[in-house]
């Protein structure tokens, strides 16, 4: 079993780095939450000025789900397959935009129910598919583990290649509603606050997958309390492989990077698992799917961007990293008051009597 | 004087960049303002897959305010020309932003009190600072129009270098004094729905800076149905050229992006001025100044991203200039479900059913 202990990230270099952008040559928290942003790197990475530019991945983790044959998605497995070697050749919306955000872009076979005959995906295959989880649990506790380390290990690979803005993404048919399910437990909410329309589904359609992740959930009775329970009966291998997969980057000091909704319920595990981990996770953007407020709340974060997306893959990512590469880089190449000697002191007075610009959990 | 027309971008364009976005594959709108955005440019562009990668530029107008004297900021007149200096020697925040984004800077003094000594400032000025307006007009109207033309001929010059995105940027002490006072003029509401505390303010400065500008309008009597009216008497020679700029942009098919509160009023001035072309602005961010959210409505769209951030100088531009580029490259190299051989049919059909993904201006 793969360590899970998160240390805190170093809230001194936060400081420090809150201190410096007070003193850059514009008023007082005028940049915003590239500000905050700033901060936190420099606190996950213990250093003011970390170099980020260029070293930016995502990770997809494909697999699918035995629930998809009970009708809650109205797209068959094979498309997991279809659409996991799309990436690999490059023509998926992850990997334009990894491409364009000059990302690297990992894509892992975690658990497919086909195999892709693309070389490009990598083979950490636990097993082709869950069971279906109206019917019993995903998989054994032990598969969850396995999952959770090949999440690891692609943080590993990251790292080892000097990647420090680690992005995760999926691609499973059925995983939303998986991710309903974990959700519904983990917050004790009913069924249908948490669940969408998923990538396209009629009303009745609807109504049938909230039965089925209710059936999940009575038959196999989770703990909410443990997460690795909840996750093992109602997950599937992609959340398994972002689980270990965020908690192995907050380890090794790495900004992690949300997309949407299935990702932040792997993130909510992570979180509910290891604490600590929330201040390494930047949420790229806030997912359409209904639940994916309910998570972010729950977790005490809130997303960069809103572009009204609800694509999945990771999608977000790659939009959010060169805001992150922009907050890193003023903090650094910005002039200070004191170096273009314009007096600051009345300016910092007056803005610090005023509040209100911002609600981040990082500053205090 | 120049021509102000601005012809309709192609809404062919438009409509046939929207159903490319239906084919690739993906859910139906699941990539929500990259899709709109992508469509926009296609139609101010008139191609499908217009090349915007590395055509990026902002131009920063300086100037002074005459009402700058008048204690409506804490700052003096000479931190217009330092900060401008500090622009064109790349440690303000535009310089590391637009370096970030590989997007061209141009910084022009078109009507500062002080002559910067940096050679990368170009000399464009119309006259150092204007009057000040709480005592009679700005400017006179022929001194409004070499401004603006000064704005024209700034994008005559980034089109001469096949620059595609044109952001604007300002430098000015006193300029949210002007702004707030043409907006209130433009949108007949009372000073203190679209007045803020500026770069910082106290409470009392705040009233005073109010009452300056209720007595510029009343001084002026600018004419509201008359933009370049309003422009010469409560402007400065910043929104002047801001507006000229943008008018030009338009009419040489460029998109045309805004970067907060200052920039916003300009923005409103060219709509006023030219109605068409509210279809070539891309909002790139919300700025936390009030009266942004006022003048945004005015103008029927609203920004892609909130940061929190009010710092002016063009900084919201080179931070959407990369999803810009990410909106064209998704609709140009994403595979389409012919190709990769998915059935989309139930999936459009389900999820055109519903409604409210988007509220954008460009879809109908």
């Amino acid at each position: 079993m793969i360590d899970k202990s998160v240390a805190p990230i170093d809230k001194a270099m936060v400081k420090a780095a809150q201190q410096r952008n007070q003193q850059l040559a514009k008023p007082y928290r005028s940049l915003g939450k590239l500000e905050t942003l700033s901060a936190q790197i420099a606190g996950i990475r213990r250093e003011l000025f970390p170099l980020i530019k260029g070293g930016a991945a995502v990770v997809v983790f494909s697999a699918d789900n035995g629930v998809a044959l009970q009708g809650v998605t109205p797209l068959g497995q094979e498309v997991t397959m279809q659409q996991t070697t799309n990436m690999a050749e490059g023509r998926a919306g992850i990997s334009v935009l990894c491409k364009n955000a000059d990302a690297k872009l990992f894509i892992v076979d975690v658990g497919m129910a086909q195999d892709s005959c693309a070389a490009r995906v990598l083979r950490k295959k636990i097993r082709s598919g869950t069971s279906d989880i109206s019917q019993g649990p995903a998989m054994t506790r032990n598969e969850c583990e396995q999952a959770m380390d090949v999440g690891a290990q692609m943080a590993d690979l990251c790292v080892s290649q000097d990647m420090v803005l680690l992005g995760g993404g999926e691609m499973g048919i059925g995983n939303t509603t998986t991710s309903s399910a974990i959700l519904s437990v983990l917050l004790d909410k009913d069924v249908e606050a948490v669940t969408g329309h998923g990538a396209g589904l009629s009303e009745e359609a609807y109504l049938h997958k909230m039965n089925m992740i209710r059936q999940a959930i009575t038959i196999n009775q989770p703990d909410k309390n443990d997460p690795i329970d909840v996750l093992h009966k109602l997950g599937g291998f992609d959340i398994a492989a972002l689980t270990g997969y965020y908690i192995r980057a907050a380890q090794l000091r790495r900004v992690v990077v949300v997309d949407g909704f299935i990702t932040i319920v792997a993130a909510l595990l992570a979180y509910r698992i290891a604490p600590n981990i929330r201040d390494y996770f930047v949420l790229s953007h806030r997912s359409m799917e209904p639940g994916y407020d309910l998570a972010a709340k729950e977790i005490g974060i809130s997303p960069v961007l809103d572009l009204q997306m609800r694509l999945g893959e990771g999608t977000g990512c790659p939009l959010v990293f060169n805001l992150l590469e922009a907050s890193v880089r003023v903090l650094r190449d910005m002039a200070t008051f004191e170096e273009i000697s314009i007096d600051n002191a009345g300016l910092v007075d007056c803005w610090e009597q005023r509040s209100g610009l911002h609600d981040d959990n990082i500053d205090e």
